[in-house]
């Protein structure tokens, strides 16, 4: 049996505007440290499996920069979805492909723009994963500790321990993105999980659930399967796919099954949602300013700067992002990115593409 | 007789970093409109006398930009100060030039970079300006009927009416830039005159003012007299400029002299001081944004945006102040923006040339 990594990169990270581009998304982006989230992911995940055990799936804009950012992976193992359909689809396709080069296979599945600050202690948890996987043919999912009472991420709520010596819980209930007074219940019941949105798996287990819970997609799978290798791939992966109904594999599957555990795992973990998480995340100087750049502060606390190639003066603000770059500027409170993602969501309906 | 009019533009308006800058300075700067001040004040000028009796007073580092930006103007209409030694020496060197073209001139003074709405009623005051000088022998200033208690001008204190047709006052006072609770009393009094910086005499008043109360700038004035049209100009300007103190008209002349008249005059005028006082100035959209460049806002108001060559985003952000250009940005509240001339002289301090 070999363990084979797949990453997801098919976001564009809308709420890292200006600096996430169609052709830059987040995850080719450096804003959680001095190299991109997708290379760091990559790294982690070497520590467990071999390069040709990794495999990317992402959309054609996005191929490129990818080829280029992480040369080192086989042609073959960068998938390109036709069209963006959620996470079930796109891990059912990774799945038969993996199945394809290996019937045993151990899949994981890992967000492309994630920090995980502790990569040795993310590579333990992995390998526990792993072995769970194997040995209860079950789903595996990774809960992170909650620290503070988050209403941006979802939790997982689990009961008993299924083994004495290890963190591996039984999954009691998926819970969506709570509000603020459920989340404080919520991380003061001990109860409740952040789902990571990591999982590992059997490819023949979690196909057989894509069978039990997402027939129609499954069957869908099961023709592509049939083109893998062969000259019409390209049209049959893209005829089956513009069929497929866009579903999240937590509600298409997890959400179901009988055989979910939740492996409680105790590292930091941050999803970089917004500007926000990273000022959250990132070294402060003495009045709390994070800056990539040349910036000048003047009685000006708590802000966040991203700018190259000039200098900027922030002269008696607090609590500002802005963001500088070539062809655009934004300035944003702190406390207020995520409302980045309706300002680009807005540049697509006035059609403004230059900015997308 | 003819008129002379002389144009200060020495200054490199500090405030308007980073726009301005020791080779683009203030007057060479389009922010009060379409023109840069520098175009509009000669523009004005020119409605009252020929080219030919216009000069400009600068230096060295802006004799290029304003050659280019006033290519009409001859050559030796452009005067170089050695040195900036405030408006009094300026003044003097003007005059004892216009006084060798002609003995019986009317010389007007006028900032390069303030703003002047109404052009058709700045020249008929200019026009009763330099009867007033020329009538009565005196040296005459402009002061404009207050509209608010501004702490940023100097007043001037007039009192008795001299002839009944004509807004001529005798000058009581001059004032320094007040208080605000002192401004309001000059304001409520009614009484004072916001002083304009802009001086209309004959070259041969002022000249005998500059031999009665700063005789030893008047004995350096008479020694570069002496040298004018001469191989030797440059170099006795250069050692007599060096021996000269520094002293404004204001303080060395107009408050010493018994002969100084106010013209009271009425129209909208603005030192342009700072960028609020731009933001003040200019038309606003229906949330008081004031806008060069394409931005958008969402959930902004009140906002002075310049920027070119890219989209700037203002996200729910009030009253900032935000200058964008090639290799600086500056972020500022509305109501500071008078500070950013420490930060210009802090640049200087530290030696960050490229800034300036």
């Amino acid at each position: 049996m070999s363990f084979y990594a797949v990453i997801m990169a098919g976001g564009v990270g809308k709420r890292f505007w200006p600096q996430s581009r169609r052709a830059t998304p987040k995850q080719l982006l450096n804003i959680a440290g001095a190299e991109s989230m997708l290379r760091m992911t990559v790294d982690r995940l070497k520590k467990v499996t071999e390069t040709d055990n990794i495999l990317i799936i992402t959309n054609s804009e996005q191929e490129k920069g990818i080829r280029t950012e992480i040369p080192e992976l086989p042609e073959d193992n960068i998938l390109i979805e036709p069209d963006g359909k959620n996470t079930a689809p796109c891990i059912g396709l990774a799945a038969i492909i993996i199945q394809e080069r290996d019937q045993d296979a151990v899949m994981g599945v890992f967000p492309a723009d994630h920090y995980i600050q502790d990569t040795d202690t993310f590579v333990e948890y992995l390998r526990q994963g792993i072995r769970t996987a194997r040995d209860m043919k079950g789903l595996v999912t990774f809960g992170v500790i909650p620290t503070r009472p988050a209403t941006g991420y979802g939790y997982i709520q689990y009961h008993e321990r299924t083994s004495p010596d290890e963190p591996i819980y039984a999954v009691k209930a998926f819970a969506e993105k709570p509000d603020l007074t459920t989340a404080r219940l919520f991380l003061k019941s001990g109860d409740f999980l952040w789902n990571s949105g990591m999982f590992v798996w059997q490819v023949d287990v979690i196909l057989k659930s894509f069978q039990e819970f997402l027939p129609e997609i499954w069957d869908s799978l099961d023709n592509i399967r049939g083109a893998i290798g062969k000259p019409v791939w390209g049209s049959v992966l893209t005829v089956e796919w513009a069929t497929l109904r866009s579903i999240s594999i937590d509600y298409g599957v997890m959400e179901k099954a009988r055989n979910v555990f939740v492996l409680k795992v105790d590292y930091s973990w941050n999803d970089v949602g917004s500007w926000d998480a990273v000022h959250e995340m990132r070294d402060k100087d003495d009045s709390g300013n994070v800056t990539e750049g040349d910036v000048i502060y003047q009685n000006a606390h708590n802000n966040l700067v991203y700018a190259k190639g000039k200098t900027v003066a922030m002269v008696g603000v607090d609590n500002l992002v802005v963001i500088d770059t070539a062809d655009a500027l934004l300035i944003i409170p702190r406390g207020d990115t995520e409302q980045v993602k309706e300002l680009v969501d807005n540049f697509e309906k006035e059609k403004r593409a230059s900015l997308l």
